[in-house]
């Protein structure tokens, strides 16, 4: 470590070890000094668990992100709208940002969102977009730009420039058990929204089996942690808490999911599917100055659907082309006559993944065409020998795995569940 | 991580880090993986975090103390004597093993002390006898045993065979704020010297300012800690908790010391170091099945100097040679007449380190001149003008630190201290 260090790395590690609050300058320092490389990796290792173990307050939280957005670049978007973003923390068939960034677009704001891989139970946008033959995820910030002011809706892959600290350490949390920790991942989340340079921001938190907080006390946590990091921020930020205890719609997966999209943006589709993208239209809005446009109307009026069609060409796909076809396919029926009463998210994307939707490994291909389509969803009648759930795969071999995986993971009763609300809370 | 590892770093790592106990398996596994370089430094560290502000109960720790003696090989010493060691868990002025080793080999064992060099502001032992001209701390296991036979003592540098684990975890520690947790404490200093290979062990664990346990709380801990390793390897143990608030002796420093210890091996030298080597040395002939033999008379017959001069020319070291002369010396003097009321071990530990007695990294050299001469302890009357503590050094512009180091280590006041008694417990 060089003499002109202001701190040595220990003495931080010591400090948040022993239950102290980092001041701004020892998060500055440790967060740039990581991305340089003078805090070495173990060092930061210690300090992401000492975090885990010993929490940070919420003004340590947002000092951090601030520390990681200042490890990079921040984006400038010069757009003639406004500008509105949202995230999801990852669940099963969560395929909302295919129609919600078009829809958004097509009521007059500017939606750029950057968006990661998949890895593990939960989808990632970009794996689900690439089933659209020719559509490619990396765009300069130019092309960025230009289709916000043509079509007003991106979704494409961060630039290595954005938040470098967070794209470190995440890599680092995800070796070393420090992943689920609130301070950590609404610093991670919020350092890669932020630097993207939306003016409003509005992030979808989940909860339920299928999600990262499993439990309705940590969504709502993390949820708070989130918004105050906006605020301090500057960015102007709500969060709803939704339901993630059951997949969302009936397509789990690449392909299916996608189809799925475009069936809602065509006016069709799942009920919670629709129900969710126009709620968080509605928040998106608002945060825009545009609370007085109506996304439901929009949507139905079709004009979603035409934006969707621009943003997917000016990205090289074909919106129209037929989506990927599995080599295999093998249905799981009902054993008995009944109502659906549960249908665990947890189990059915992991299914999923085994079957080839998702990957183990960050290098690992995911298959466009893999995935899960559930035929009947809780509160539905079924009648023995009726499909349940349709597996698809390239992989024949997974299809085992993924069935052990959904043993036990529904059940049927003769009773109906209560119903669920799809979204549970808002904090602004 | 290869495909045949029973278990994943961090699934180890999760498991401490939300308070569970580790398996046997998962001990075994991750201090094995971590030696061969499958478990990564990182997660190491976040794993030396988890067990900081979790703990590890008696079993655990005994656990991953053998897993640490098993990452390296264990020395088989065929001695004729009974072999008994004492290890420190190091203060200031603590040349105990210097008289001890000798005085307890003249009393019938065999004393394998396999020991380190100083960091920071406790001294090592090695580099205090490399004060000695001549004298070399590196032997082979042959010399060592041959060494035990024919002297009865041998304190030498711990080869890099013993408990490799260890070595790896220490380094890290030093780096990620991890250092001061008792687990990994007591499991380190048990590891390194159950793999030596010793029937009996005495530990001296020191409380107070200079030394590492600052509380006579958190000594009894480490002392409980060892203790109960000792007894699940089967190593008979004794542990003593002394008193480190005041430097031990009067020299503090390399040369200084080696020239104490052998007043005291001549029948003279401060009350305190003869004090603690003799209850030291009881303790070892009890464990050594030699309960009988008086090391107090021993000492007083000559016969402990007689070993120690065998014991150093053993290791090419000229036990009548001058010792090393500093270049510079510095008086202290009393400000006001009065009795030395407190002498602070951590100040003068430092200051003596300052003045180039220790190291600041691994690779520094020491200065065998440099160290500071006690002229008065606590409780000895002093007067204005005399001589209170006397700086060695062969670099006189680190004079300045030192005196700042001092300023405040000493009071002198009207009346006379309580005398604090040297061993203040003992654990069996």
């Amino acid at each position: 470590m060089s003499a002109v260090e202001p701190f040595a790395a220990v003495d931080v590690i010591r400090s948040k070890r022993d239950g102290h609050r980092l001041s701004d300058e020892q998060i500055d320092w440790v967060v740039g000094a990581y991305t340089r490389g003078v805090v070495a990796e173990e060092q930061m290792s210690a300090l992401a668990m000492a975090i885990f173990l010993r929490g940070m307050d919420s003004g340590e939280i947002a000092r951090w992100t601030g520390a990681m957005i200042d490890s990079g670049e921040r984006l400038s978007l010069r757009v003639s709208r406004p500008t509105v973003d949202k995230h999801s923390t990852g669940g099963v068939g969560d395929k909302i940002t295919l129609p919600l960034a078009p829809l958004v677009a097509a009521c007059g704001a500017a939606v750029p969102q950057l968006s990661g891989r998949g890895l593990g139970h939960t989808g990632g946008t970009l794996d689900k977009l690439e089933a659209i033959p020719g559509w490619r995820a990396a765009l300069s910030t130019e092309e960025i730009t230009r289709q916000l002011d043509e079509v007003g809706a991106v979704v494409c892959a961060a630039t290595p420039t954005l938040a470098p600290a967070d794209r470190k350490l995440y890599a680092l949390r995800d070796v070393t058990a420090t992943v689920e920790s609130i301070p950590l991942i609404a610093s991670s989340i919020m350092s890669k929204k932020i630097a993207e340079g939306s003016a409003g921001l509005v992030l979808d938190v989940k909860t339920g089996s299928g999600a990262f907080m499993k439990t309705r006390a940590q969504a709502a946590e993390l949820a708070e942690a989130l918004v105050a990091i906006g605020k301090a921020h500057g960015v102007a930020t709500t969060a709803l808490i939704t339901e993630m205890g059951t997949p969302l719609g009936r397509a789990v997966g690449n392909a299916v999911e996608v189809a799925e999209a475009v069936e809602v943006l065509r006016g069709g589709g799942p009920a919670d599917v629709v129900e969710l993208t126009v709620a968080l239209a509605r928040e998106m809005l608002a945060l825009a100055g545009l609370a007085e446009v109506d996304p439901a109307a929009v949507l139905a009026s079709g004009e979603a659907y035409e934006t969707w069609c621009r943003m997917i060409r000016a990205q090289d796909g074909d919106p129209e082309a037929a989506l990927p076809e599995p080599k295999h396919v093998h249905i799981v029926e009902a054993g008995q006559d009944g109502v659906l009463s549960t249908l665990d998210a947890y189990a059915v994307g992991v299914a999923a993944w085994r079957l080839g939707a998702g990957r183990a490994r960050k290098e690992d291909p995911v298959q466009y065409a893999a995935g899960i389509l559930c035929h009947a969803k809780p509160g539905d009648r079924v009648s023995a020998g009726e499909p349940l759930l349709e597996l698809h795969t390239d992989t024949p071999e997974a299809v085992p795995a993924a069935l052990r995986t959904l043993d036990g993971a529904y059940t049927i009763s003769d009773t109906a569940p209560s119903p669920a609300p799809v979204v549970l809370d808002v904090l602004r």
